[in-house]
């Protein structure tokens, strides 16, 4: 039935119904969370033998003799930029392997921008009187949240089943404030896209007014499949420096939806170039990331290829999540007229876009029967949906039995939502 | 014999067997550091059981159930934050437990100056047209090239017996322009002065012209006594709120030379005002910091008790060396009117003062002979030593055999230098 096409009658009697289901989750006083990607206790679990593979003294050492409890080398073991090399398809030499964080590779680039610029660029950010950024949306609230914090001034960009719409981008970049742009090309946040290879090649092609033009390339989901099929995405350093523009593109991964959220390993890959720009600060702020936690990776891993196999465990355990997920949605909203909703194939998210309107209304419904969603705007810079309309959905942390039952609470929000908004007084 | 009465004549022929010395040294072609603070292979072997501590899924938990494995908790977990505490005679309200590297967290403190200032201050230091920073001389020269790389201008302050010359300090704090001063308020880099209580107080009392004014309080070496005696350092915090400035002072510390200098771990104290504000900026910079790590410190120490025994394994590696420093430094050079050197009771370095003009020489002799010192001239801002007398000696890494020829070397070379200079053409 769907919902848009109802008599003010059929809405009233619809309202009545869903009250009535809505009432009965109220009484079963639930506490269910689905607002971060985070990854359940049996993903962790995965990773148990990591934890003792450096066992002893002598294991301490890289493959040259490095001892890697020891302070220095500020840009990672040879092998562990290798390893990440590897996964994003680029030479070891392109490579800085960090601490446990990503985002905290990307909020210092930022801060780097903002202290000493880019190269060729006009100098330190923070002496221009504005910065802006391009921000796809729906998008990361992380990534948005670290402009916020710096005054970089964020510009929304519609998503597309291919990526950002590289028209506006394209038009967008003329303006000489705006600096770059945030990307989660693969499997993006929340609506799980991946970048089609025109939209990469644009990316690497755009004709920027300011100098300074960086993209923030969040490769977060590089290997996370969660079904049978691969998405490759094209290789936006590559394409970068085919198109002139060797410098542009800033990648960023980690392994903390591969092993540890709270102990992995980050990285950031760029032109050999900017990879010795970085350094030249990155050496006066510490004296090396932790290697010995590099070393656990390698060891547990091997290499890239052992990584990649290992990731189908993550999918086992990913996939009936998701699977769930979609056909709850399915079951409960197809043909309703109020919601579509995003089918993704690999990442932590999916996204649903309910009555224009009505995100925050459901997320408000879902919050008082025990069920905490990512909130309502938080895909967009800001915390501003201007349509009221996307929610994420994390469906990583939660049992399955807990999803099924969320997920049927979320949808009978959404509905009653909806059905509020589309009664005539 | 003391050189500087000796007759030309005499330095001649004193030069000639001095040559004749080096030449064999020459002839031995030595390959020695003592040129950084790093632990040697010995002290990093005594914390193998830290390695393997955490030994499987169930181990990941901390005290309040929180899985160490995941995501989330950006100060570090609580009892990371009761054992920086402990050490640093704080409450764990005060303290954030960050990565491996207190380096690290004081660059980022400085960043963060930078970007959005000092709370009460005149906002963003990097909007102020100039930026100065107090450097006690001889000092780290990590610490000077942080502000080099900020564009900080550095002001040298002589160093005294009980910490820096506070009667310049607080002369200079008159200028406006001066935002702070770095301290190793311990066992001091490199000449191991502990800070008199009085030097603490007049810190905590200062009356600086800037209200932006922080001391960068580096207690880098806060346990690392060597001897018997214990060295109490008046707790700068207290004395800081005594003195009706609470939120002046940020102390670092880390376990980098307690467990493993790569792969540590590193905390900041000040006020509670101080470190709220601090995460309002961290948390958007990382979702938390290797709680693993943290966790792993505290199952294998237990408490800060259980650290401070445990730095007594350190002390037995470290003693003979510093003792064997001391003694050639006093069988070669005592008397001989061309160097002082400092007698540190703990931390990691002596500090040298060869014969005015000559410490860049006498590091290019031992350099030629294959023993690698500290770069005469770190120890001073911008590298410049104005008198060119300071050498840092770092025991440490050098085996005691290798440590005994090294520094025999040193000698001659520091003999050397100054008959060179000391002779009349």
């Amino acid at each position: 039935m769907n919902y848009t096409r109802m008599s003010n009658e059929e809405l009233i009697r619809e309202k009545q119904a869903l009250q009535n289901s809505y009432n009965e989750i109220l009484g079963a006083k639930l506490s269910l969370d689905m607002s971060r990607g985070k990854p359940e206790k049996l993903q962790l679990d995965l990773s148990k033998e990591m934890l003792t593979v450096i066992d002893g003294n002598e294991a301490c050492f890289s493959e040259n003799g490095t001892d890697c409890r020891n302070y220095g080398i500020v840009d990672g073991i040879g092998e562990a930029k290798k390893l990440f090399g590897d996964i994003l398809g680029v030479s070891p030499d392109n490579v800085i392997v960090g601490g446990n964080s990503s985002l905290n590779l990307m909020f210092d680039h930022l801060s780097r921008c903002m202290l000493f610029g880019v190269p060729g660029g006009n100098g330190p950010w923070c002496k221009n009187s504005k910065n802006k950024f391009l921000c796809p949306v729906p998008g990361y609230d992380r990534h948005f949240a670290v402009c916020e914090t710096l005054g970089i001034e964020m510009i929304n960009v519609p998503m597309t089943q291919n990526g950002p719409d590289m028209d506006i981008v394209e038009e967008l970049v003329k303006d000489p404030d705006v600096r770059g742009i945030w990307c989660v090309p693969k499997f993006s946040n929340p609506d799980g896209t991946v970048y089609s290879d025109d939209t990469v090649r644009r990316f690497a092609k755009l004709e920027p007014a300011s100098p300074d033009f960086i993209i923030m390339w969040d490769n977060a989901y590089c290997i996370h499949e969660i079904y049978e099929e691969e998405h490759p995405l094209l290789n936006i350093i590559d394409e970068c420096a085919k198109a002139g523009n060797p410098d542009r593109a800033y990648v960023f991964t980690s392994t903390s939806k591969v092993t540890f959220p709270g102990a992995g390993v980050a990285a950031v890959a760029s032109s050999v170039s900017n990879i010795k720009n970085i350094l030249n600060v990155m050496k006066f702020q510490t004296i090396g990331h932790d290697k010995l936690n590099m070393l656990r990776h390698i060891k547990y891993f091997g290499n890239a290829d052992g990584m990649r196999a290992y990731m189908k465990k993550h999918a086992e355990i990913m996939r009936p999540k998701f699977d769930m997920v979609l056909d709850t949605l399915s079951a409960n909203l197809n043909d309703s007229g109020i919601a579509t909703w995003s089918n993704p194939r690999g990442g932590y998210f999916v996204s649903l876009d309910v009555l224009e309107g009505c995100a925050k209304r459901t997320a408000k419904l879902c919050a008082d029967a025990g069920v905490v969603l990512t909130g309502a705007g938080a895909t967009f810079p800001y915390g501003i949906d201007p349509r009221d309309t996307n929610i994420r959905i994390a469906p990583s942390f939660a049992s399955l039995a807990d999803l099924e039952t969320a997920m049927k609470v979320l949808c009978i929000c959404a509905k009653l939502a909806a059905v509020e908004k589309l009664i005539k007084e």
